[in-house]
């Protein structure tokens, strides 16, 4: 018997299951069409299913930003790359125990971070490739010199249980509403010349020069020097990818199905959407509120309690009923993925299939083994 | 063998068990000495094992949001508030497939809610208390004006299966930073007036006026007519309540335990709590930034990406050193805990014990019986 979306209880993430094809194979083509090796970040979907999908089209292997992350990515993925400071006893222990036979690779900007990290490798009886991090303009974590990258290089090729990869960066500064975006590639470019040439210079030539993030991943293949992009965003697209121009409105995939659970205060109608199910991210372009509605573009969410989203009606003739279902747009997709343990995937109306977050929360992997995650048919 | 914090994986929040069991004898000492009923709102603590303390030092019984929380606490508690408009088909059958020696009480805004929930509770052979929610400043849900609650309470009263309760309404508007408190607070008590009035020249009095929320609970003794309060907030207080003088910096019960893991770029450290540790919640008084440490109170996290919390050192001589652990005491407590799936408990250094934050999401009955919380020693 058919699921349709009226049967589902809300707030509750849907995604299209026809969107979120488009967004695969587009980002799958643009990498091929431009030769440079796609490894997506997991940390939007945070599942294991469509992480098969994006290595079915191609993908080098796969992005994480959490050991939970990686643990779940190691049942369908032997090529994880750990975009995160190997820093801390618990996160090396969890890191070393990966499975053998999964190539871990990790980000670091301080020697005084390797040492553990080489003892943890030999105690995996592994070898974990390094990436430097370079800080190239977004100023939270990356080496700030060239002297500092080939110095961590060569600190990683003197231990036997590491291997120097290559140069890594995050221009999550870069984002299509920035008007000068076309001198910051130019300047990233000039940027990852003057490091390249210091570490080949001292004879560790970067194999992998790794940038991107949704925003910025379509125009890398501008920069020169780098043959690999992460992209995390882009399955999904949010409120704020389609309002930079990085995807059109037609682009987003996933929605919260909501409620209209009061109207009775003039002027707004209220869902069951709030911080807890949107997250309070702000639109990071023009614009205002936490979300917009998929079929009336011109409602926000312009405020949030925990359990309660109030929608704006005064753009709108537009008057919904006291129990109403309504879809909404986030402001940030990974934030919203994050909140919940389950997603509906539908195509019109009809609920076709669910998946769970898999890799979602902190949970070490003793106690994967009692997880509620598992897939199961609608 | 003991644990301590040391040993722990960061992100992870951590509560003192001393001032939770402080900051819980408080407030049912204010209630007792007012004579007000204690109806502690889950939504911050989200945990049987708390809800049991807090009946067990005197609450009347529990206020829920979700019916997650309603399903989790009836395992402790039969006398629920389901304080949410119960609006749509899911959410009304989940509410009538309650255990039926829970007396369940929601709150409605619309007469409209009313015909399809008076159905709900016949399914379920039984009576659902109805308390009308009044919208007395916060312009989120209620009903505006005492005719429209007198409408429901009929409403409500020729139905069978439906029964008049009393009176709600959520203080969210009066907070004790608001310079005009006092005069807040005679207002609230004069639209009390109004409302229990009309509907007593109506035959239907109120049993019950509930109020509270945690930063206007300590005052509510002051409201002629209010006999109910329902803080949540209290069990573990935040920066927010720190700062608008609603409880001490020491009384501040949980924190997100991070460990720093680069101090690469001048001026700031990372630590390892971002927005899916802490929330994107802004201070609701005078400050900025997303939490500020325990022991360095002059140190905020000025900025926050998904995994990575932005420490400000500018104010401050304090230097941490790569993989040194901090405590974050956050903005909003409610909006970390949802974003976990347990908590430990020390005292001191030391780790006492783990508990679930067993009514987190959304999953329905069915999908409790998988689910992998459950209590465990450490």
């Amino acid at each position: 018997m058919a699921t349709y979306l009226e049967q589902l209880e809300t707030p509750v993430p849907v995604v299209d299951l026809d969107r979120l094809a488009h967004n695969l194979d587009r980002m799958a083509a643009y990498a091929t069409l431009h030769g440079l090796r796609l490894r997506p970040h997991v940390k939007t979907h945070k599942s294991p299913r469509i992480a098969a999908e994006q290595l079915r089209l191609g993908a080098v292997g796969l992005t994480c930003a959490t050991l939970r992350e990686a643990e779940v990515m190691a049942e369908v993925c032997d090529d994880l790359f750990v975009a995160y400071p190997p820093v801390g006893a618990a996160r090396l222990e969890r890191l070393a125990r990966l499975p053998a036979e999964v190539q871990v690779t990790v980000a670091a900007d301080d020697v005084h971070a390797l040492d553990a990290l080489a003892v943890a490798a030999k105690l995996g009886r592994r070898t974990i490739d390094v990436m430097v991090e370079a800080d190239l303009g977004m100023h939270r974590v990356g080496v700030t010199s060239p002297e500092k990258a080939v110095a961590i290089a060569r600190h990683v090729e003197r231990s036997s249980s590491l291997r120097f990869a290559g140069l890594q960066f995050y221009p999550g500064h870069i984002r299509s509403h920035v008007k000068d975006q076309d001198a910051a590639l130019v300047q990233l470019g000039r940027d990852i010349a003057v490091y390249t040439e210091a570490l080949t210079d001292a004879g560790l030539p970067p194999r992998i020069v790794s940038g991107g993030s949704t925003p910025a991943a379509w125009r890398m293949h501008e920069v020169p020097g780098v043959n690999e992009v992460r992209p995390g965003t882009y399955v999904y697209n949010d409120r704020t990818t389609a309002q930079i121009g990085a995807c059109d409105w037609e682009d987003c995939a996933l929605t919260v199905l909501a409620t209209v659970v009061s109207i009775s205060v003039k002027g707004q109608a209220v869902i069951d959407a709030g911080t807890k199910a949107l997250g309070r991210e702000p639109l990071r372009a023009e614009g205002d509120g936490y979300g917009a509605l998929l079929d009336h573009p011109e409602v926000v969410v312009s405020r949030l309690s925990e359990e309660h989203g109030i929608l704006d009606l005064s753009q709108t003739s537009w008057r919904p009923r006291l129990g109403d279902q309504v879809r909404v747009i986030p402001n940030h997709v990974c934030i919203v993925v994050h909140l919940f343990d389950e997603i509906f995937g539908v195509r019109g109306h009809a609920v076709e299939t669910r998946w769970p977050v898999a890799a979602r929360g902190r949970a070490s992997n003793l106690e994967l083994e009692t997880a509620p995650n598992r897939p199961r048919a609608v």
